[in-house]
Formats: structure tokens, sequence, C-alpha cells
């Protein structure tokens, strides 16, 4: 992994090049390494949903809470029922402990079984059991769902609406679940205004499907001293700087986070998004992604992403749906470099590449189904070649 | 399909038997038809992430509304770097129209290309170029990334955030998409209290998650006046009753439906959540869904949740990555009936049944890892066999 660099070393690398990119799988283990999930906090059930649990959460009592119902019918005694069918009907009216219930009553006392109302008929005005029901049938007993001291959701577990209303029905009323993180998000740009910064809004979107909490900043001008200023500020568990990444002579950010803290690595061996940085300041992680648009959304959806994830305490993997698909034109990447190459579906469900490389336009971006991700070990894939592709859009919504 | 049923007729139906339960295509089918997107509104590009347009998005001006530079370097002429190699370096202060650029930035007045930083050195002190360029290399052109005119986002497309940024830079204020339906949810049971109703939280996160907005509304009683009078109310696009649903005396939601407007589904063949039916009150779509919390979530996710999704301009069919499995054990399901089978995968990537039939226990589906959908002409699968898993949670997060 390429050793921290100072500002003074960064000021002589602008205008020339990066001195030695890391690979992504550097990258991943910077990430991986540095970037733990947050700590704990309590929330209500409903409102843990979606969210990661942070311990096991423990059944503190049984459920459900009383023998009941498990069907709409009739509660009785099964020995009243012996020798019922539909050639022996036995009126209802004759047994005891008899009562109509509803799926989800309490068995009423001296009843042991409840018969289906399809179990009887009424063809004659009375209501007759036409089939004999055993000891405890159709009943739930307390604890058969959940026992107490059980452990219903495991610790690391993505908590679905189910879950939640299952354990507001245990009465487990603090669910323990990973913080979310406060991702700080700001553009980097004199030439920018707020109406212009297409990145942070879309960065947005994509930190809030990962699990963070966007905290969008206005631009920042080209100026080291006012992001080192933007740097220093506490509140975030990880900030994004887009744009300035770059080698020209207005490109700053990495410069300025090497004076603010820390510059772990300083250019990523990944098309496009090759002037990724990632560093310190303040304590907190920090990203510098490009501030093209199509290029900062493969260096968010590559890199940035798998830190809100981290941070979140989902897994850091592609949230993405990933399918083995054919290519139907050669995807051509150079070695040595990882390729995030936006490919479309054909008509006939096979993949063609709309654009690798260095140059990524956003209208490839738009048009693309998702993307390969062609490893820098490989000089991309013959046409006919099975590569596995991250879908941007699940195919039920498509 | 069943024909519509008076109150009459229903209410000599409760406590006796579902006259005759719609198949799950049925019922499927019914939904398909009755329900249609809603009509389009407009928002602004970043309001619309996660949104279905309503129609396609057409370019109004070229992207980029100029040539710029591609990549950071100098724009130059590139006639003046005729001959340039690394034996034979030409000092970039002698060119003409040189200027350096970083990527995006306009083409200066008089350049017609732009070299790379990686193609330069400056070793001795002065910045060379090491390598020739041609006309156009390293700019890219006015309308190269969208043509004015082009349509970059068809109809009914799901709106990801680098659509929007897209749009955005299109100078496209106005996206329409299909509006989100107002669901309106309430439980039906005398006993419940806001703080026991399971069921509206759970349905809320998933009418969210399937494009709509959740009305919450405290629970209703047992008390067939009261339902027709919630049924009555305007406003939303669909309500949900769960509760009340089956054949115990206490059962009055159908037929509060029936009298408030029309019933045309009474119980479907599908276990759990047999007791569903499907209607119209006040020109709205009304589904009624049994009150048990794992009947309920099996019956939006049949059922409920399709009739959202269709509201909302999405695809109708199941939101889950699906997979093929394989079973380590048989799953039993009764002919006759499609089954919600929960199922969770072992340890080596096979699926085991949970639970099915026509009780289900919250549990089961907070173990399970998704359920198989046996379809009602089949008797289960023997262990073995290879079936879809719909999975509750994409594995990406577990």
């Amino acid at each position: 992994m390429p050793s921290s660099a100072t500002p003074h070393e960064l000021s002589s690398i602008r205008m020339r090049g990066f001195a030695a990119r890391a690979s992504l799988d550097e990258t991943w283990a910077w990430i991986d390494t540095r970037i733990q999930p947050l700590a704990s906090e309590t929330v209500e059930p409903f409102a843990a949903v979606g969210r990661i649990t942070a311990g096991d959460i423990v059944a503190t009592g049984d459920l459900p809470v009383l023998d009941r119902a498990a069907r709409d019918g009739y509660a009785l005694r099964a020995a009243d029922s012996v020798g019922a069918s539909d050639y022996n009907p036995i009126p209802l009216g004759l047994m005891e402990a008899l009562s109509p219930v509803s799926a989800g009553d309490a068995v009423p006392e001296g009843a042991d079984a409840v018969v289906a109302v399809e179990h009887t008929r009424c063809d004659t005005g009375t209501v007759e059991l036409v089939a004999a029901v055993a000891e405890g049938e159709g009943i739930e007993r307390r604890g058969d769902d959940i026992a107490a001291g059980t452990i219903p959701l495991p610790v690391r577990r993505l908590v679905r609406p189910a879950d939640a209303a299952l354990l507001t029905a245990l009465g487990v009323a603090d669910i323990p679940v990973v913080r979310r993180p406060v991702v700080r998000l700001v553009a980097v740009g004199s030439e920018l205004e707020p109406s212009t910064d297409l990145d942070t809004p879309m960065l947005a979107a994509l930190v809030a499907r990962d699990g963070g909490i966007a905290e969008r900043h206005p631009p920042l001008p080209d100026d080291a001293a006012a992001i080192r200023e933007f740097l220093a500020r506490p509140g975030a568990d990880l900030v994004i700087l887009c744009g300035g990444s770059g080698l020209g002579t207005n490109d700053l950010t990495a410069e300025a986070l090497a004076g603010a803290g820390t510059l772990a690595i300083h250019g990523i061996a990944l098309r496009p998004a090759d002037s990724i940085s990632l560093g310190d300041a303040a304590g907190v992680p920090v990203a510098v992604l490009p501030g093209s648009p199509a290029a900062c959304l493969s260096a968010y959806e590559t890199v940035a992403g798998r830190a809100v994830r981290r941070l979140a305490g989902g897994s850091p993997d592609f949230p993405f749906v990933c399918r083995a698909l054919t290519t139907a034109r050669k995807i051509v990447s150079p070695g040595g470099w990882a390729d995030f190459c936006r490919v479309r579906i054909t008509a006939d469900g096979r993949v063609e590449p709309l654009g690798s490389g260095g140059n990524a336009s956003l209208s490839s971006v738009v048009r693309a189904d998702g993307f390969v991700l062609v490893p820098a070990e490989q000089e991309g894939f013959p046409a006919g070649s099975a590569v596995p592709v991250h879908l941007f859009a699940p195919s039920w919504k498509d």
C-alpha cells in the first residue's frame, strides 16, 4: 500500500502524475481495516426496520402469552366429539364448554380443542359437528411460537417489518441497532453553485440507500485553506469531497486532506475514477472523489459506498443483484487497471459494454442496466464470456 | 371468478364457510384489471429518484453544452505536437494556444486537442510534451453525451440518482412521474388499541417499500357500521383493512365492504391468508386481510402489495431477489391451495420449510430467509427439487 504523502510532496505531484496508485483490493482492505461499524443505539421495534441489530435480541416472555385458538371455530372438549362424522353428526348445542371462537382468542376454561368451522354443518338449522377432534387440536399453546429466553433475532441482522411486529408482540421495547453514519458531502470547485452541484444530491440518495444519513453542504472554492477548515469540523462519521481530486492546477483537495490529516491513498488503479484519495482528518475517514458526475458515481459505487456500508454495520459488498450474463461483444480493458464497465442488457438477454476506461459520460451510466467490474489482472472479456453483472435496478422494477 | 355477494348472503356465510374461493391467479388478474397506475405529477429531478417516469423524458439541449476538456492536461493545437516523443520532447512553453485545463473546462479559443498530464514530463524543470496528439483528442464535443431531442429516460423507468444528475445537467426541471398512491391502513378488532395493533405499522413499512404513502389510522371496533363509515371516507387510492376477515361471529369486515360497495373476491385458495377479500368502496379498491400478523404479512406479500405496486407504476411482480435453490427436505402442501411456504437457507445453501399451510406463526416468518410460493396445482415438492425462492433480504445485507 502506498505510504502517506506530505503536502510538499503532493504539490510537486500536481500537473505531473500520481506517484503510485493503490489497487482496488488494497483500497478495500484499507477501508475494511480502518472503518468499523458504529456503536449501537436503542430504538423502538418499528424504528429499527431497515437497520442492523447491534446485539442478539432475547425474548423476555413467551409468545403466545396464553393458550389461544389457532382457527375460527368452536372451542369444546375433545372427548365430546368422539364418534362425530358425516353419518353421525353431533349437535354442538349438546356439548359442554362450547364457545364460538375466532383465531387468536384465548381458549375458554374447560375446552381442550378448537374445531374448525369447516368441520361443522348447519343444513338442518342447528349447527352439527361432522368430525372428531383430538385433545389440543386447533390450539396454539403458550410459548409455542417463541419461548422466553430464546433469541428470535441475532446480532448483525437486517430488521424486517415482520421482525418488528414480533418484537412488539414480545414486549421488547428497546432494540439495539448500529447507529446510522452521518456522511458529510461537499463538492469542491470555485465554478460551482448549489444549483450546479450534481454530485452531492446524487450521493445523498446513494448514502441513504446504504444506510447513512447524508449531510449536504454548499460547494467549497478551490482553496486549500477552506478545504482544510471544512475537514476540521466535528460531527461527521465520514466526509466525502467531490472534485479537485485530479492533477490540474486547481486540484487542491488531496493536498488539503494531507494538510488537515493523513492522506493514506492517493490515486487508485481504477477507471474511471482513478483520482480517488482516502485518508483521515479530525479522526474521521475522508474520501476524495472525482467531480465529474459519472466518475463520481463510479467512485462512490466502487469505493466510498463500501465505507458507508461498513459504518452502518451491513455487508460491505455491492448492494446490487448480481447475475451471470453472456457478453454480446467483447469488453476491452487495459491490464493493470480495474474497470467499472457500464453494460446494457440486449433484447436477447446478453450484455454489451457502453463505456469503460478513463472517460465516463453520464449518459453511459444512465443508459446502463448495470456494470461489470473488470479485474486489474484481466484485459477485458472476449465475446461470449459469462460475466458477473451488477444490476443498478432489480429487474422487477424495470 | 366468484361473483359479488350481497350483505345478506354474507351474513349467512359467517360461521359456515367461504362459498367459493378465488384462485391466486384469478386474484392477480382481478388486481391487474381493476388497478392501473395513477396519473402523473411533475417533480424536480432529484425528487424523482425512486419514482417511475410517467412519460418519455426528452433532452431539451445538448450535453455537454460546449466543447470541453475530457481530461486534466494542456489544451493546445494538435499541429504543434507533431513529432513529439520520448526522444524528441517539445517544450510546452513554445506552443501557441497552450493552457492548463482540468477535465470539464471549456476548451480555450484556438486549441483543438488536450494532451493528458501523463504525456508530459518535467524532469528538466520545464514541462515537455513526449507524445503527439491528433486533432480533437482529449476533447468532448458539444452534444457528444446527449443531443437535444433524444430521450435519455423512457416512460415507466425507475429514476436512479445518476438519472437525476443527468436531467439536472440538461436543465430539464419538471420530471413527470407516477403519483405515489396513498394507502390507508386500519386494523379491525374491538380488542385492539393503537399499541397492540401490529399489522398497520408492519404494512406501513412494506407499503413504503412498494412506492406507496402509508396513512395509518387507529383500530376500528368489530362494528359493521363503523367499518362502512370508514370505507366511505374520501382521499385514499387503496384501503387495506386488517382483521375481521374470517368466519368467526365477530368477523364483519367483508360484510361491511359488501355493504359499503362491492365485494368482488371473498376468500382465496391460499395458505395462510385464505380469508382475503377484495372489492371496491367509494370508487377505491379495498383489500381485507387477516388480522394475525403472520397471515397479514403473507396476504400483503402475495396479494395487497401487488395492488400498491400497480398503482405506483412499477412492475407488479414480487419485489424480491429470486434464486433457484434445492430443497433439503420435502415441502408438503395440499393440492388445490397455493402455499406461502416460509423457508430457511441451510448452512450448505439448500432450503428447508419452516411452515406452510393454514397456521402461520410470526416466528416462522422471522426465521425465514424467504418463501416458496407452491402453486395450487402442485402438492409440494420432494426433497432434492430445485425451487424458486423469493428472498426477504438480499444476501448482501445478511
